[in-house]
């Protein structure tokens, strides 16, 4: 069982106005040495494969097919194994 | 200068209904082995910060007052310090 994170981001070159919204809201609670804020979609899933490739093959076509925007977006991932105990927990 | 990358989550005891429907549609694109999907934010910003510590503080500062609604969210960041030659970039 593996857990794939991923992060998805708007391009730069694309306007985030939401994450100016943030940025000047944190700015008005005096933080006036923040900068460049983005904001982004997190996506946490578990994965039952039988390797990390496969894991990542996987995660990929996710993030293609339905979870980012190509034309938009951006997105990074990270594959990690659970352990057994974690396994049996969830 | 420094970058905060924050991840913000629904926390694990707390119904999830955006994920549950991404959960569906993945399962009906064909990927039967992914499970607990949980959808959450990402956030990135630039914190012009004079040491580690001090973005640190401030990116949880910015979480707690901000960012994350502490009854129903969590939210774990990192802070990675920018070299010289991204800070001249941006």
């Amino acid at each position: 069982m593996y857990t794939a994170q991923i992060k998805i981001t708007l391009r730069k070159s694309i306007l985030d106005p939401q994450g100016k919204t943030v940025e000047h809201s944190v700015q008005s609670l005096g933080y006036r040495n923040i900068k460049n804020t983005r904001i982004g979609k997190y996506v946490e899933l578990e994965i039952d494969a039988s390797s990390q490739e496969e894991a990542n093959r996987i995660t990929d076509e996710i993030c293609r097919k339905l979870l980012a925007n190509p034309v938009m977006e951006d997105y990074t991932f990270q594959i990690t194994e659970q352990s057994e105990a974690e396994v049996e927990q969830s």
